[in-house]
């Protein structure tokens, strides 16, 4: 099979409306935009008469069972030889997990909005100017001959919503916050969907938080913070690892701080770090420097030591881009 | 002088394009959209070649500096008497403190979108459906013969955003959404303004939110949160009662609370109290019966007493509330 070849939106309709039978696959950890592209797209082709099977790696979260169709039930889903196999929001097979290894190489179409896609699939339809990959879907499902009902409308404001942080990143455009409107006008509860998304906090959640930012310390003029989930602070508020999303984050919130490292403890002396920075800095490469990598504005490592040899190791290797940047 | 005559979005352009001089005020404890609004019609006005001043009686805060056009001194501004004031996003005269009272029954327009408008300007332009005053500016300042500019576009998002909590609140509408893309489009640098209305916060705010949280207790099964503002703890952390918003908002975010008491201490036996509450609550009625007063969803009392005295005769006063909802 020829691989990354670029689809249309009008390409990836046809190969969709051609299809009679579809499997579906979203993202391991799946979020808002890889479940509501894919739920989307599974009403447009159940809307044609398809058959259809959605899977995710990790299966389906209870915290986006709002998105999950009255009796949908995962295990109960069709079996079939699928004639398409399409792959939402994924920039990379081994994101597939155990699912991908079963279908790698029969991945027929790819629709993501991530520039880093690795061209894995017989057809990519990808659009790295929009903010989710439900907002390429918004453009896909009405050429497939399927109109925007309220039903789709809600997971395509899902998707876009969690990935423009309810529409405060910098990936917001004016088609983003348009389709939005549009998709909002179709009647959708767009503000349950953001209460659930960004305001509700579980109370194990606010007292990790709250134990998280008891740790902070501040070096360099207050520029570069680290703070620690401690093992214990941890199991204490009973919160699983897939609800600690996003407190990395969290220092970097801080006036003034420019790079903010956080420090999950794994062992008794092993931590995995999660670096954020500013736009002046490149925590990837800073990362890099200690056997991890990422994005330049979000990466990681690993680091073994007593926790304060491992704070002592990263005060000392960002040492030389705050010494450039006070010389710049 | 007549009070309250309903204006229209032209009424209210013509009374701005006729008058030779115009005084603009905003409320105190001033926010995102009555500076935007006022700053977004100061330069309308300017382009129109008329003599403008604008006022807030708490002065201009530094939190809103990116907003203040490059040499704009506050102090330094022209005197004049002018042929029209103007309050922009303010309520009731009340709020205008002692600037309200040298302009006392001069205020011939006001341009708002709060429902409770008490209706004490000349004219009033109310679009209660507008998710900010600034919604509401966007027609005006067209209609006044002036473009939405770059300069003009960015106060007006800011309002937009601030009001809406960056289109996260139940008042976002299509419309709002469609004039936030409008907004950007004129090049403004939106992410600039949500990163700093959104995510930068004090060393201090971090550390007094989890002194805070860290307060936290629960009753009725979870559905009722008490948290304190000690004053020893408010003066450790050094941040002023004006960087304190959204404090009490932070206990209603947690699952399964359905109404949050933030007290915060005024003396060592007085707490005021902001409640926060959800639908199926009116927090208005319940802070009533302890004396105080405000919305049904964010209400606020005054008590007396110790904190253990304040506490219990909180939990006293929501009961029949709880019990109403369980037997319901």
């Amino acid at each position: 099979m020829a691989k990354g070849k670029q689809a249309t939106v009008d390409d990836a309709a046809a190969l969709l409306r051609q299809a009679g039978s579809v499997l579906l696959l979203c993202h391991q950890k799946p979020d808002g935009d890889t479940l509501g592209s894919g739920l989307a797209l599974r009403l447009a082709l159940c809307a044609l008469g398809k058959q259809v099977r959605i899977a995710c790696p990790d299966g389906f979260p209870e915290r986006y069972a709002f998105l999950y169709p009255e009796g949908f039930v995962p295990e109960q889903q069709p079996e079939f030889d699928p004639e398409l196999v399409v792959a939402v929001d994924v920039a990379d097979p081994k994101l597939l997990g155990a699912v991908g290894v079963q279908w790698d190489g029969r991945i027929g179409l790819c629709i993501d909005h991530h520039p880093s896609n690795t061209q894995y699939a017989e057809w990519l339809l990808l659009d790295p100017d929009a903010a989710s990959t439900t907002q390429i879907m918004a453009k896909v499902i009405p050429q497939m001959g399927v109109p925007l009902t309220r039903e789709i409308a809600l997971p395509l404001y899902t998707g876009l919503a969690t990935d423009t942080g309810c529409f405060r990143y910098s990936n917001v455009t004016p088609a983003a916050l348009r389709l939005g409107a549009d998709l909002i006008e179709t009647g959708i509860d767009s503000f349950m969907v953001n209460k659930r998304m960004f305001e509700t906090k579980s109370r194990g959640r606010v007292e990790l938080e709250q134990l998280v930012l008891g740790t902070l310390e501040y070096h360099y003029g207050g520029q570069f913070a680290i703070a620690v989930i401690a093992s214990a602070d941890a199991e204490r508020t009973g919160i699983p690892e897939a609800d600690m999303d996003g407190i990395p984050a969290l220092p970097r919130q801080i006036e003034g701080v420019e790079i903010a490292a956080t420090l999950k403890q794994k062992g008794p002396e092993q931590f995995r770090v999660s670096m954020r920075g500013s736009a002046r800095f490149n925590v990837s490469e800073i990362c890099g420097r200690l056997g991890g990598g990422g994005h330049p504005r979000a990466a990681g490592c690993t680091l073994n030591g007593t926790l304060a040899a491992v704070k002592s190791r990263l005060v000392e290797v960002v040492a030389p881009d705050f010494e450039r940047l006070g010389n710049g």
